[in-house]
């Protein structure tokens, strides 16, 4: 008999995403249930070329710093600066593994097991995983057309609870797609300020806006900001960062010398050679943007013509995802076999929480599907959701 | 006032190798401390082709799975059922973010805060930084020439010790730079199946042999073994891994998801077609082995001729470092500064743990000095020794 694992590994689930995709990873499957950015929209000659520039770079082969290459911490310290308006240190700024690894080492060193976490209900599964493993006590408010509902947030505070964090994907929601509005960004940093926690601005999709840039980064010193490459330019590089208060970027520093003592020199050098190239990186995302944005009409338009009032959604105005919401009664965990037999794919709303309505949504991602092929993803979809009202009849 | 940060935060102290490179940095000092491979050995022409060729596989800027590329986790197993002389499976395989990742996910995974963790004295300061953030208690067993002293181990043990893990570096141990006898890893698998507890042979060295291969691998069900691409190859391609039985392997793996979703796909591309071309590696480690082997002669050479009796080691057949034991009462925290205003650095034996002799010991990274360097780094300390015996007299 093997000697037993940690108790905790018997309390943490999969991501059950992941699980899924590994199920309708079917070549006759259209799948709008990844989370994936779209491999032909990513810069792949000048990522080359980045990377074979950065072998030219002393100590590109060797270990580096733990909280990133400096050059790279410069340039995003930069870029929050003008995201921002006002001046970021580079002393605040730590590079991760993708900003995944920023939330992990943020639930190791901000939450104590037993802690209250506040996410959004939906929320990002991610933050979930991570908040479950810290053993944090996890509560939820909703999601509406304007972000996280700042007035169900008071109400929770006003019985007493006293959340160490409240975390929220503040630009084009994972999954809900929505973005905070300018106003309840100023009142979450107001309740911060009252009563006492730490906001997490996860903002991976935030340059990927459609007609114009989401309202300015949450203003506080309460406020830690995560940011990622991944989907801007490519996962593979493995680059996210976070901008914190001194204490908390010198936590994280600490505990990612245990974690994985540093990142990579070689994609680090590329990340930052290609955020700092501005005149392409615009155009750049300007390609990105016009691309996304098309998709996502395409997609959106398709639903409205085929299901009419019987699916309701906030129309994105950035990022990757529609949060699509059956008003029929529909069971879209139920619905999903018939919907593969169909030859489409999407993650059901239950994947992003326990509120009953959810069980009646999917998040449907349109960064990986062309116009043409959103459009026959709707058409399956459509027969798909007609056989199954047939079959429950 | 910020909210306040988790206790485990000031529970955990940095580094103090890390910190001190920092002290030791200066282009005037020669730096026997850190503990990084030669960068002039490492294959920059090769990486940079396998680079090259990397980008034209399809997926390499996507996310790749959460356990590593398949194919990289299939050259590993291959390479570990050759060196273990039986059948690893693929699925029992988990790449990682450096072998560092694979340690603190194994803290994770196999701690629960309060369990027995038995190192080194002197011990691997990555595994204690590890074990101390999983809330482990801490034990320690003498290491001597023939690497960790297995009675010393039954013997605590006998005392009603019950520890959920044993870790320890089984060739060329970093510090202590011995090699765990055949004998020993049969005694310490036999320990394993009597008292129930997971070992971690942690072994990041054990290629880099100077005359000969050190000993098969530890035979258990019981064990865990880590491996790494940093000695060998580069540190910049993180790429670290471990062969567990197979329900470690999947909790690792779903807490990887956690921690940063998955590894680069690049780097691991990289990794995979180097290490599965053996012809290519065969030569390249003769090179390294060869060079390491010259530079630590002339380092141990230097060191007999220059303190005679006064300073004992055991003579490395392997790695990268060399355990100086000053027999004088020499304190080696105390000469430090003296050795820097003399030109050489080493890291304070202190540093490995809290045993007293080891404030007379120092380990030398023989690595990254050419012979002629390593013989004025030898130079040097002899003569920072003389003043520092002066000083205190």
């Amino acid at each position: 008999m093997l000697p037993p694992l940690a108790h905790r590994t018997s309390q943490v689930r999969g991501s059950a995403i992941r699980d899924l995709l590994t199920l309708t990873a079917r070549d006759d499957v259209i799948s709008l249930a990844g989370g994936l950015p779209a491999p032909e929209l990513m810069p792949h000659r000048r990522i080359r070329d980045a990377a074979s520039r950065a072998f030219d770079a002393a100590g590109v082969l060797q270990y580096s710093e733990t909280s990133g290459v400096r050059r790279l911490r410069a340039v995003i310290a930069e870029r929050e600066t003008r995201r921002t308006g006002s001046p970021v240190d580079v002393a605040s700024v730590v590079v991760t593994h993708g900003s995944q690894q920023a939330l992990s080492l943020l639930g190791t060193v901000l939450i104590d097991p037993g802690d209250v976490v506040i996410v959004d209900a939906p929320a990002y599964t991610g933050a979930l995983q991570v908040f479950a493993a810290a053993g944090a006590e996890i509560r939820a408010v909703p999601v509406d057309a304007n972000g996280t509902d700042i007035d169900a947030l008071e109400a929770l505070l006003g019985t007493g609870v006293r959340p160490r964090i409240v975390h929220t994907v503040s630009n084009f929601h994972n999954p809900r797609g929505v973005t905070l509005s300018a106003g309840r960004r100023q009142g979450l940093a107001d309740l911060a300020d009252r009563y006492g926690f730490w906001m997490i601005e996860d903002d991976p999709y935030g340059e990927i806006w459609f007609d114009a840039p989401p309202p300015e980064p949450i203003h506080s010193d309460r406020v830690v900001r995560l940011g990622s490459a991944s989907k801007i330019l490519a996962p593979t590089l493995r680059v996210g960062w976070m901008t914190a208060p001194y204490p908390v970027a010198a936590a994280v520093e600490l505990f990612k010398q245990g974690a994985d003592l540093c990142g990579s020199s070689l994609t680090q050098t590329v990340a930052a050679d290609l955020l700092d190239d501005t005149e392409w990186l615009d155009e750049h995302l300007g390609g990105l943007r016009r691309a996304y944005r098309s998709r996502c009409r395409a997609l959106t338009g398709a639903l409205t013509s085929a299901f009419g009032s019987s699916v309701e959604f906030d129309d994105p105005t950035g990022g990757m995802f529609v949060w699509a919401a059956f008003t029929d009664g529909t069971d879209t965990s139920a619905m999903l076999s018939t919907a593969t037999d169909h030859g489409v794919a999407y993650v059901p709303g239950a994947a992003f929480g326990s509120e009953p309505a959810f069980g009646h949504a999917a998040r449907l991602c349109f960064a990986t599907v062309d116009e043409s092929v959103a459009v026959e993803a709707v058409d399956r979809l459509y027969r798909a959701h007609q056989a199954d009202v047939s079959a429950s009849r």
